[in-house]
């Protein structure tokens, strides 16, 4: 599973387009993730066509690669087809609610990550796109998705034009807790940060963004209170939209 | 990735343990996955100790995985970590919302999946365990998790006792769609579950269950609205409790 160990994200992409019976074939193999009650909570949209990329690029905030990959995907928890399916056999589905919200998220990202892993492992470059989440609404409209579906992973895949660096990850130790959860002094804290904080790209990045640390990087400039508060509002409105929450 | 497309469930194991350099080796893989803006919100609390063992068992509705398995493993949605690091860092912390538990979630599945394949390239077994969302409150205070961590995926790890035959999947057709999600119609929804409801497991599933049809027993049985609706209050109470909602 060198794939997984030397992985890296690709954002761009040589123009050869990725064959459908290949594509198929990853999504098939990607299913056979584990999924709640084998109730399979999950649908895919497929976007090949440029005007529909064209659509979604907005709601991603113009990353490039929306445009540039040739496939787009997005990975939708879905309550909808299994809760027809109840319908059209005399039972009562009763899955309009959070829990189920969370049951069919997990499930679309199991399969999400399953499908990343054997796209790499044939050589396609993935880039995760989280801004899925933030402009959920945005995307409901574009890909026509009815209620009690969430667009919550999009994934951009092609074959890659570029080599990045690997990126820095924490310390293992970290990360993992023996038995209960330790938590984080201010010790282990400035040593778990202290690689990331070392390297010279994130100095730079301290220098040119005109911080005094890198962490108000995140909170000042990348991922603002108030930026998560506005996406929490639009979260849960479109999670009323689609009938996973109630008023 | 023939260990993808053959993948089953695992819920017996030998008694073999699994090394600890094994299971890190594993653990920092995974963490290879895609995470927002390199931010790594996620940590896993490692279950080896049979006490332990015994008290998350009720929590996981004493599915016996829990007690036979060598290891479990709860992946954890986790702000806490990053925040703490913001506060050392003259950073002020805005994650204590919906979508920043949304974001945590999605790193946390996204290894939590990783690690189950890497898992089972190497010989292992997993079982997934979809309890952990149902009680999050029992499990946050045995394994002592702080606010803005959040139990999000238990995985029961050890090497295989048993040889299940492999579930069935609905074919492809039924979860991809192509440009614009094409909404299900009557005869689409039978035509998607022919094969699932003419196994004979499945038959034998509904003589034995008493009901009319398969849906049933997920919704009169399995999967009940009310359950859902009362493990929606439990979510929404823990993620208060844990930082992540406003009353």
């Amino acid at each position: 599973m060198d794939s997984i160990k030397n992985r890296r994200t690709i954002r761009k992409y040589t123009s050869q387009d990725i064959p459908n019976d290949l594509l198929n074939e990853l999504l098939e193999d990607a299913f056979r993730a584990s999924t709640m009650g084998n109730m399979q909570l999950y649908s895919v949209v497929v976007t090949r066509d440029i005007a529909m990329k064209k659509k979604l690029s907005p709601a991603h905030f113009h990353q490039p690669m929306v445009i540039s990959a040739p496939v787009v995907l997005t990975f939708c928890a879905d309550f909808n087809r299994f809760s027809k399916w109840c319908l059209y056999r005399k039972a009562e589905p009763g899955y309009d609610n959070p829990i189920s919200f969370l049951n069919a998220a997990t499930d679309a990202l199991l399969v999400t990550q399953n499908f990343c892993t054997l796209a790499e492992e044939k050589g396609l470059g993935i880039c995760y796109l989280g801004t899925t989440v933030y402009n959920p609404d945005q995307i409901i409209e574009i890909l026509h998705l009815p209620k009690l579906v969430m667009p919550i992973a999009t994934i951009t895949v092609g074959y890659p034009d570029e080599q990045p660096e690997q990126p820095d990850r924490l310390p293992l130790s970290g990360i993992v807790h023996e038995e209960i959860y330790h938590d984080y002094t201010r010790e282990a804290i400035d040593s778990i940060y202290a690689y990331k904080e070392s390297l010279p790209e994130n100095k730079h990045f301290v220098e040119i963004n005109h911080t005094e640390t890198l962490a108000q990087i995140f909170t000042d400039i990348r991922y603002k209170k108030s930026d998560n508060e506005n996406m929490s509002e639009t979260l849960h409105a479109t999670l009323r939209k689609q009938g996973f929450e109630k008023d």
